[in-house]
């Protein structure tokens, strides 16, 4: 069997999560990984049974049995990292976005170096993956909800993140509405003109000291005319709240919440059944390892990755707009122009 | 508007309940009532504004100008005042059993009197006029189901009965298994030809004292080879519990409890939503109506009605061999020859 | 029994439909009706058994025998009829929007007019009434949903309405979302500060001509920081669309559409269930007899009605906000000062 | 990490799909693999990486580097294998039952070698590993359930097996049922000491050649007064059909089918949902993955097994009185005696 070489860098929640997902995965060898904190991890990388570890990512850049690199750093390193990493002609896995530049500039001249070194580089918009929202993506694409009129996306965190982790991961609209922003796109087969934003801080009062928000009402205005209603909370007592729906003019579909169990439970008082699951590592397990293998098949066939660093930038631009709009109350148009 | 005028015998919990449904027919007149207790009943007569209102029924049936009676006695007065409505010339409908007795006689009694005289009979098998197991029912006529091969039915009352009540309306089996004898026929358009009986005292050990039980598990088998699950109980903390499931060569279909309300709560423990309906008049409400109107409809319009005196014989038949099975502890079948 | 005794003004489809319904409440009695086009309407008069049958409503507030009345005529007749029955003592059950003057001037005479005649006035929010909306409503004062953060709408007709009919009673925001402006208020149970409206006509072009929309998408904010979104279509192929959710800091509750089944049919291709009730006539039956009953209830025993005029022209402000904003394109604020 | 060495004899569809499931296991080494049909499996022995694979599982129970043996084969090798296994010192993880002898002699010889050589016996009854049957089981025995009165299991496969597996495996009531009264066991937390069975080919009658049936409706009776009810078909055409439902005191719960997506979609027709998951390699993935686990755990921790050989020997006894009650037409006492 043919094999993808592979290393890994960032070893923090999310990169570990990966990393435990994607060993079991037959078709890659995972040759090295590298973390800043690479000192303090020798129980995990033991355990894991790793035997090339480096604190600098440019040493494992150097090495040559490596195919392609997942990139899993906090957002602030992508820009630097997926340049290097084209430079040294590795294909890219990368988690979005590609910079937090609120000009756009930078993330351009990520894609441009990517182009420019003719590897491939495929964006981690995990939730593509879900096999439920492919569901409503394909239900799109096959004509069955006729002409998409209003998306509508409700997401909202199980809880409060540090404001420190906040400070390097860019705030409620990059960190997480981003997400949404290319969800809606992705569901709706069209591009985001125009967006408008309101927000606030309804749970944690003190995020003003670091610019951000809790809670997030969005419109969306598409090219083709219809319309996305997104809404975002920090803090869902009740878990992970990850929903989609989508309406046109021959029907409608939406994509509840996933629980562990259907099992209801009936006593003198109600019906209770179980809460949606707690968080995205468990929500998006799936979703997860189905993004690593098709980023793999598409390496080894030599085929385009399904979700671009185009997708990227797109996202990132709508995501400029909503910070634009929030701080400026009004709506915000999203430049559609090409961008290399 | 050509209207019916009826009389109703019979104003317990049962009658009153009929009759407060009944009076906003406007197809039917409600010229008198009667009941053994009328006397206590001042206050509720002048709120319905009952002019008319006997002790003795056949003061009701004494009077010409009426068409058609309505019995919500006592199981143990069927037999008596069907006879003597039929004798008088009025149309009936009455609530199931036709009798009491273990010998199905009495019940043809009561077949041949109203043949005899060429009066309607109609038996409230209310549960025949729901509206989701007529639909269960109407999927198996059209085909939908394809062959029927199992039918289920979970049917759990609320709260146990007093023991006085029970004696008058004949014990678990007759009171209330008879519904599922006749639920059963009717979603499976089949005849039962033995049946299996398991009963026990799990709730309230005294029903012993009057030789009944609380808890029941029933095997059907049918003439067409299918088979047919019943499970009983007196009491379901959670409510009152009615469901029907149907099983075919093309397919399944399942009407599950109806509750109030549509409504999902999330709290940081579990979802929560409404139990089902809380008893038998809110929850065949509608089939209560239904049950009525077509009687109205099948006499002003001289058609057949639809749930016939023989319909109660072959349930009556049924119930009659399940108290057999559940005495001698072996399956019992059921005749099936002609009767009249 | 103590009787309310009512007039009945406006028969067109609405009007019939309530008068159907309320013919059997108990504690009312209709007295007399009036349409404009009451010549055609012989049989119907003659199959309700309508005795006093008027073309101009002056005649029917003349009478002395008249306690009450109910407005049912378009949107365009609302204010003249009102201030002519407050006038003649009447008190008034009235369907919204007062008034469709995009200045709120009108709606404050009307206001003025039933405040200075001491009569009381209540307007038909009818989805107020409905059992679970209230029960959301509920656990919004009750605490269940802790402080109340986001409020979500979808509400669909089933169908487009003819241009003429539109005229009259008032474009998409004032016939229909206006309906949902008043359910957010109910829901939050907090005043609407500021409403962004996109809107488009992706089913009807032709609409633009009579300068409406069949598609809205809403932002709203609210006086303590929370904030709704609203979608609305004029067609949802699938029946009548109508649901709401409250997530606030302890938990999320929802209200799904409501159909006439719960059962559920498995063939070899998929499980199909009953789509949404068709159309708000079987949707909110019984939220127009409830409403009709509480104010009956709040007449016969002097208390506060439970929507007011107030109510009425709070979601009116909201109506005529939003349709600045969606000729605009901008958010609008909604004046929140006193009134009269 | 200490790993348990293991051996997997028996490569049919059950044995490759645990296989497949088992090698990411990282507590486990697989050393060798025996088959009796080995000489044509090169190519998935190779893919799997496999280096010791015999054709008679004698040489693989010789090896010394093996702790633990998986057996997978028909159920007419289980009685001979174990034994075996036992004698050459290892632990067993086998399917049920242990063996398809209607005389339960040959399981006593089977449980007799185990406890003689003092090897562990973990029975593969999958069902009780299901996270819903698990939390149902659960529920019982933390009193939610109250005093179990009544389980239900429905039980229906997608589709008919060729004869001659069937000859091999067992019939219906061994091959499936028998899952059922091990689940019944294991709800309830108490034993079966009654049977009735009553049992057609309602969908193949050729099975009647094999003297098997299709379809069973099946009462039991429990020693604490409890009852349970089973029915069981071939042939579901929506699919793997795997529900089970306990009702007490207390309350109620139920376990409903999964399937792999919330996905609703609304047509103008209706509202569509996805089927059941189709099969057991899919429905029951998590469970057979957990039982290997926990037999894993037990082996290496020296623990209890969860499921043990008398379970299957409990479960078999039930199976005998079925087959025996089928065959009879009346109810069969299920022997409760010690039995070894």
């Amino acid at each position: 069997m043919k094999k993808l070489r592979c290393g890994v860098i960032g070893l923090g929640r999310v990169g570990k999560m990966h990393f435990e997902n994607m060993r079991h995965i037959p078709e890659m060898d995972i040759v090295a990984v590298s973390d800043f904190f690479i000192d303090k991890m020798d129980d995990w990388l033991s355990k894991m049974n790793i035997h090339h570890a480096y604190q600098n990512y440019h040493d494992l850049l150097a090495r040559k049995d490596i195919d392609a690199v997942f990139i899993f750093t906090s957002t602030d390193m992508h820009e630097e990292i997926v340049i290097a990493a084209a430079k040294a002609g590795k294909h890219i896995f990368c988690e979005k976005p590609l910079s937090m530049d609120i000009d756009e500039e930078a993330a351009l001249n990520v894609l441009r170096a990517v182009k420019a070194q003719g590897v491939k580089l495929q964006i981690a918009f995990n939730r593509r993956f879900d096999p439920q929202f492919r569901e409503l993506h394909n239900m799109v694409c096959q004509g069955q909800i006729g002409q998409p009129q209003m998306v509508k996306i409700s997401s909202r965190d199980p809880d409060l993140l540090p404001h420190d982790l906040i400070k390097r991961i860019g705030g409620l609209i990059f960190d997480f509405t981003m997400h949404d922003f290319d969800m809606a796109r992705f569901i709706m087969q069209d591009e985001i003109t125009e967006v408008y934003v309101k927000g606030n801080t309804l749970i944690d009062p003190t995020l003003q000291e670091i610019d951000d928000v809790d809670t997030l009402a969005i419109v969306l205005s598409f090219a083709k005319g219809g319309y996305g209603l997104i809404d975002n909370s920090r803090r869902a007592v009740y878990g992970y709240d990850q929903r989609v729906e989508v309406f046109g003019s021959e029907g409608m579909a939406c994509a509840d919440n996933v629980s562990e169990s259907t099992v209801r439970y009936y006593d003198k008082d109600n019906c209770h059944m179980k809460n949606p699951l707690p968080d995205f590592t468990v929500r998006y397990r799936t979703a997860y390892l189905t993004e690593v293998n098709l980023f793999i098949q598409a390496i080894l066939h030599d085929e385009p990755v399904v979700c671009t660093g185009e997708d990227a930038l797109l996202a990132q631009r709508v995501a400029i707009a909503a910070q634009q709009s929030l701080k400026q109350g009004k709506p915000i148009k999203v430049p559609t122009g090409t961008f290399l």
